[in-house]
C-alpha cells in the first residue's frame, strides 16, 4: 500500500511541472473541452509519463461505484457475466453499474458523461466494440480499465480477460476425432472476433493433428445467435457428403443447429453429434443435454472486477492479456458416427 | 411541474414544526442512529405526513443512479428485466445499479448502506423478499421504491409492476381445452408465491368454466427451475391415467418437463402436450419450439424505472398494483391429443 501510495503523483505536481494552474489540469483529468490543445497535450503527456490514476473512491462521499458495460443485453450470456462482477465487486463493497450502449456513438457517448459524473472507479467493458472517438475520450478521463473477453480491433491500452479459446475449440473438435467422426463441420462466430478466430484455429488444428484435409466447405460463418446456427447447420448438412459432426462456437448456435437436425428428420447424437461453446445454464436442458466446451463467464467477471479494483487502489497488475481455462463438459450430444 | 414542486416540503420546514434543527433532520432523512428515538419518531411521523421526497438528484453533483435488486442472478429471466430497466433509465440519463442479495441479510443491509451512502435515486426491487427489519430500514430512507412481480408476503407500501398471471394460466389452458384434452397436469411455482398463486387459479378456472373435475392430482408443487419441471412431469407421467397435456408455471420448468417426456420413450407434442410461462427468448429454440404464456418482462423493467423516476421527481403515480398483459404464443409444443 506505502508503495503504491508513494508511486502516485499528484495534480499539483503535474501542475507545477506542467507549468499550469491546478484547476487546468483538473479539466484535463476530467475530460473537459476548455483547455488549449497544446496545453492539454502536455497536461496529458505527464500524467501518462507518472501513471497518474484518479483517486476517485478517496475524494468522494459517496459509495464506491465499477461500470459494467456490454454492447446489448441480448443473452443469457450477460447475466452470466454480471453475476460475477456483482458478486466480487459487493463482497468488495463497491456497486456495479451495468450499461448498454447498443455498438452505437450516441448511447456510448452519454454513457461516458455519466461515467465522469459518477466519478466510477473503475470500467469494465465486455466484448467491446467502442468507436475510436469515445475510445479516445475513455482514454483522456483516464480511469482504470479491463476488458472481458476483447473483441479485437483497435486495442484499448488495458488488461484483457477471456478465455482459452484456442484450446477450447481444439478441445471440441478432439472430443470428435476420439469418438470416431472424421467428416467434422464448425459453424465460426464472427469473424471480426478475436474469440471467434481463435476457436476456428483449434478447430483447424485439431484437425492437422489428425492428418486431416482442412475441410474448407465444412465451415460456415454465424453470429453466435441461434438463428444462424440453425442457418450453419442447414446448409452444411446439405453438402453432398454430410458431415456426421458438427461444432458450433456458441451454445445458442448449437441449439439451432438441433433444429436445423431435426427438421431435416434426423436425430442427435445418432445421425448428427453436436457440440456447443460456454456452457450456459440451460444447455444441460437442451434434448438431448449438450456437450460443449465451459467457458468460465461468472469467475471471468469476478476476475475482471477484482481486476479493476486493484488498478483503482494503484496497484500493479501483473498480467495484462489473462485466459481462464475452458473445459469440455461431454453430455449426450455426441456419440460415435454410424458406421 | 410546478404543482409537484408545490407539494413538495423541504427540511427545513420539518425542522421548523419538528422543533429541532435542520441536521437533525437530515440525519433522520440519512437513516443514521445518531438520533434520539422519540425525535427520530416524530421527525419520521412529520416526512411522511407530508409526503418528503429527498431531493438526491438536485443535491449531488454526480450523476443520477437506481437500484435494480434480484434476490439472485442466476437466470435468463433476470437479464430480460435488467435490458428493460436499463433502456428506460438510460434514456433519462439515469445509470442502473444491479445487486443480488442473494435472500439474506447481511447482503442486504451492506446493499442498503450502499444504497445510502451513493444517495440512489429509487429503488426496484425484483420479487422481493427482504427481511422485515431490511423493510423497515429500507422505508426510513424514504427512497422512492418499486417492486416488480411483488412475491407475496408483509408488504412494501410500494407501488407493484406485475403480469396478468391468474389471466396467463387461464389462457394457457383454455388452449388445451380447445385443442380437446381433457387431462392437463400443471406444474405450479412455490406456492408462497403470488405468482404462481394466480397462475394456479387461473388454471382451475379454465377446468372449471370446461366442467372439468378439479383434477387436484394433476397438479405439482416446483419451484420454477429446469429440475423441479423435469420432477414434477416424471410424478404427473406415472400417475394411473397420465396427462395427455400439462402446463407449467414457467418455461424452465416447461424445458425440464420435454426432458422427462423423453427420458419415458414419449414425444411433444404427439405424445404429451406441453405449455410454458414467460416467453424467454431462448424457448424458441427448444425442440420443438415452446408453446408458453409471454410475460413482458423487459416491458414491466421498463415500466418500472419510468415509475420510480416519477417519484423521485416528485409526481404522484396513479396506479400503485399494475399487471402488464400476458400473450399466449403459439409454437409446436401443442397439438391436439392423440385418440
Amino acid at each position: 500500500m506505502d508503495a503504491s501510495a508513494e508511486r502516485r503523483v499528484t495534480i499539483s505536481a503535474i501542475a507545477h511541472e506542467a507549468g499550469v494552474s491546478v484547476p487546468t489540469v483538473s479539466r484535463v483529468v476530467n475530460g473537459r473541452s476548455d483547455v488549449a490543445p497544446e496545453t492539454r497535450q502536455r497536461v496529458e503527456e505527464l500524467l501518462r509519463r507518472h501513471g497518474y490514476q484518479r483517486r476517485t473512491s478517496r475524494t468522494r462521499s459517496t459509495a464506491r461505484l465499477i461500470d459494467l458495460v456490454f454492447n446489448d443485453l441480448d443473452s443469457p450470456w450477460a447475466v452470466e457475466i454480471i453475476r460475477g462482477v456483482e458478486d466480487a465487486a459487493h463482497a468488495a463493497g463497491v456497486g456495479t453499474v451495468v450499461s448498454a450502449i447498443h455498438r452505437s456513438t450516441e448511447p456510448a457517448r452519454q454513457w461516458l458523461q455519466n461515467l465522469r459524473a459518477r466519478a466510477s472507479d473503475g470500467v469494465i467493458l465486455v466484448n467491446s466494440t467502442l468507436d475510436p472517438r469515445i475510445q479516445d475520450e475513455l482514454r483522456r478521463l483516464n480511469v482504470p480499465m479491463v476488458v472481458v473477453d476483447p473483441a479485437g480491433g483497435p486495442t484499448l491500452d488495458a488488461p484483457t480477460i477471456g478465455a482459452t479459446n484456442w484450446a477450447g475449440g481444439l478441445s471440441a473438435v478432439e472430443h470428435l476425432l476420439e469418438l470416431g467422426h472424421q467428416r467434422i463441420g464448425f459453424i465460426t462466430g464472427p469473424r471480426n472476433r478475436l474469440c471467434s478466430r481463435a476457436r476456428l484455429d483449434g478447430y483447424r488444428a485439431a484437425l492437422e493433428s489428425a492428418h486431416l484435409e482442412l475441410a474448407g466447405d465444412l465451415t460456415w460463418e454465424g453470429d453466435f445467435y441461434h438463428e444462424s446456427g440453425y442457418d450453419g447447420a442447414a446448409a452444411l448438412l446439405a453438402r453432398p457428403e454430410r458431415p456426421t459432426a458438427i461444432a458450433a462456437s456458441s451454445d445458442q448456435m448449437a441449439v439451432g443447429a438441433y433444429e436445423a437436425v431435426r427438421v431435416q428428420g434426423l436425430r442427435v447424437p445418432d445421425d448428427v453429434s453436436i457440440v456447443g461453446f460456454d456452457d450456459l445454464p440451460e444447455v444441460r436442458w437442451a434434448s438431448p443435454p449438450l456437450t460443449t466446451v465451459r467457458q468460465p463467464l461468472t469467475e471471468m467477471g469476478a476476475v475482471a472486477a477484482r481486476t479493476v479494483l486493484r488498478l483503482a487502489a494503484g496497484e500493479h497488475v501483473e498480467t495484462p492479456r489473462l485466459e481462464l481455462a475452458t473445459t469440455l463438459i461431454t453430455r449426450e450430444s455426441t456419440a460415435p458416427p454410424k458406421s
